[in-house]
């Protein structure tokens, strides 16, 4: 039997886990710089926690667990033979719960379950695998890391530009050149407002957010598919078209929507939003784009996402405000406002640049060869003192040939080998050798403590 | 709608974060300490990697993920009419994946998948979760996490000295005494042999790894119910009463054991790998125990345990030595020993012994108050200051009553307030408060940066 893992997975060798791991401390230390707290919530949720969160389609891409033990007691047994149109139904029988499927919705169940004990604002970050039943694709898989910030129980546009500063400063320190796209939901509301299709409000906001891709004819024939007549997209034309800095794009819109009320209090949000962050000054490119979208229904005032400027690839983070997330849960009126940074892309952007630093991978600076039976019994006494200084440090468990020690020695980037033979034993020492320049020394614990350090 | 999660899962807080990653990252910086390198696995695998591998009680306690789509296609229908002893069958047509059930089986599967670009031997660690639906009881979950460190590719037994002393390092670092259970299988195997009951190997070791529990009547019963003769259940007598040191233990084993081949092997591995532990001198107690079997039965040579010696608890980590786990997956001859530290129960001897170190929680170290735009605006820059010098800091966003303010940095153990009014902005200060000694000076950023390091 020849093994695989399930498509759309991957396992992580020592030195990607290096390269991630260099993505997860940067972000985690980002987060705890800003205050944020950590909190974990389990891989399986119920599934009624889950369903209709994600729209019909993620209701489809979540991975659902088929209950232990006698899963058919209980189940309609009509719907085994005719399931057509009733899949749901016949899965909820079959299934309590799902693998989660982001950390937003597990985290609003979190806030509610845990509303007494929690001091508001409350920031947490949350750094954990979710798992989507996607067709598996280059740079899509079926299970990925996310990491999330998010601030709840405070509306200040303060926790907005915090986040924009707290982006700016991960990918810094990563030294990926971003632009930090941003809208608000309250423009998208108040332009389908002023075009005369309040309603239409889903669908103008999903073709429009596919303006970057498909151009503004293509966009214009979805909105014409959608419903939308010709005067409401002749009307959209010109706040699709609106361009300059970021100060006179605010300026337009606040024409534009100077007599829509909601458009016009997204438009003062972006610029509160826009006046902060210039008052700390960013690395970041920042850029107002009203066809941002992000396609998540829940946003209800900004929203954010981060492209790589060096590399064409989807969006590297992502998120906005949303003020009724815990409201599904019996906890209405809260607002909050959180950011996820995608680490599989972050990981592919740092691959294709090459920008990971040069000294990743960090295992044992030290291997003893083995030299036989007493002659390691020597070495572990020495490995030991090493190791007790806090140098990773290893021994070479079998007495193999020294080619094949030092292959081992070579291949695991160690830098220095230590030799303990017979006249080394004597003396209490080792022969230190420097496994890049071939010089060799013979020192006591303490020395090569001191040279190794 | 009332949320909650699946019974045997948790949600982990910032406090028991705090506590959970005091225990991983201790047993990480060990794990690099000794040369093991991380690696990663999917959460699922495919069932056939998982089946069969746990016996048929494991079975059963796999969460299976329900197929994706139309997961009835192919399905036998005479199956869920009938499905009496055929569960098995029909779980296999609706599932393909479930999730892992232990760190073991998923690396046995690493191993030999990634054979061609391993460097033997191969010392790997690996901290994740698992998931197994056991049913939920104090300190037992059906989510926890398992931290496994093993070495392939040799059969050297500096090895399981190499574990043991780490398993001692880790412990004496978490500060719980413990005392190191050793057994052999081969001595478990010469053992069922020297009583002539060579093939009842598996239900020996059963029934007397319960012996510390139900005492040595109880399972002399179990093994006569299990078709022991009498005369073998009286001949192991003897060999389950063995006392005295270490020493005395193996010498009467050795004597016991003195004609059976396999049995004998077993002792001399067991008197080199104590030999190779006293050259090193470790602070546990280290234990002989010819009972100790811990029901695994892919176990070839040493098996390990370890035991709180200040809290009634199972044991709190456990491994040994299998050479033949890659075997089924097409790799035969490969020889391996690991170690599983079990988090969750290491985390309920901390609790209970109270052993965690005072100062774990780690949030912001200053908060500046909010007192209305224009001093927020002022207090950021200077946050900004404070942050770029690696301090964690964070602003209340909202401009709220000074004491709702001020409980929230209480709540937080945040140890220092800054406030920036009129009087601190025209200076471009900002008044700094002790929060402990409520002690107050108007200091610059580099100044505070100074006292805040």
């Amino acid at each position: 039997m020849k093994p695989s893992i399930p498509k759309g997975t991957r396992d992580f060798s020592p030195a990607e886990m290096a390269r991630r791991n260099y993505i997860f401390d940067t972000i985690r230390s980002v987060f705890k710089l800003y205050g944020f707290s950590p909190i974990e919530t389990p891989a399986m949720e119920n599934l009624s926690t889950l369903m209709g969160k994600y729209g019909e389609e993620g209701d489809k891409l979540l991975f659902k667990i088929l209950n232990s033990g006698d899963f058919l007691r209980g189940v309609d047994k009509t719907l085994v033979d005719n399931p057509e149109g009733q899949w749901g139904k016949l899965t909820s029988q079959l299934c309590e719960k799902g693998l989660r499927y982001d950390l937003t919705v597990p985290f609003a169940r979190f806030v509610v379950m845990h509303r007494n004990e929690l001091q508001m604002p409350f920031k947490r970050y949350q750094i954990q695998p979710v798992w989507r039943a996607d067709r598996p694709q280059k740079g899509r898989y079926r299970e990925f890391y996310q990491c999330d910030a998010d601030i709840v129980g405070s509306d200040s546009l303060i926790n907005e530009v915090e986040l924009l500063e707290l982006i700016d400063e991960v990918f810094s320190r990563l030294q990926i050149r971003i632009a930090i796209k941003l809208n608000n939901r309250k423009v998208l509301a108040g332009i389908a407002e002023l075009i005369g299709e309040p309603d239409k409000i889903i669908d103008i906001t999903v073709a429009i957010d596919k303006l970057d891709k498909i151009g503004l004819e293509a966009v214009n024939a979805e909105l014409a598919e959608r419903g939308l007549s010709a005067g409401a997209i002749a009307a959209l034309e010109p706040l699709l078209k609106i361009d300059g800095t970021v100060e006179e794009r605010l300026n337009k819109l606040a024409e534009l929507l100077a007599n829509v009320e909601t458009g016009k209090k997204g438009v003062e949000e972006l610029r509160e939003i826009v006046d902060g962050v210039k008052n700390l000054g960013l690395r970041a490119e920042l850029d107002l784009d009203v066809s941002l979208a992000r396609g998540l229904n829940y946003y209800t005032g900004a929203i954010i996402e981060v492209k790589a400027l060096d590399v064409q690839i989807g969006s590297i983070t992502g998120g906005g405000r949303y003020d009724n997330l815990t409201g599904v849960f019996g906890m209405p009126g809260l607002s909050g406002v959180g950011i996820s940074f995608g680490a599989d892309r972050i990981y592919d952007v740092l691959n294709q640049l090459n920008l990971y630093p040069a000294d990743l991978l960090t295992g044992a600076k030290l291997l003893f060869l083995n030299m036989g039976a007493s002659e390691s019994a020597a070495s572990m006494r020495m490995l030991s003192g090493i190791r007790r200084a806090g140098i990773a440090a290893e021994i070479y468990p079998d007495p193999a040939k020294m080619k094949k020690q030092m292959t081992y020695a070579n291949a695991q980037n160690i830098p220095y080998v230590a030799i303990v033979g017979e006249s080394e034993m004597t003396e209490g020492k080792m022969t230190l050798k420097n496994m890049q320049s071939g010089e060799q020394q013979l020192v006591s614990v303490e020395e090569a403590i001191e040279i190794l350090k």
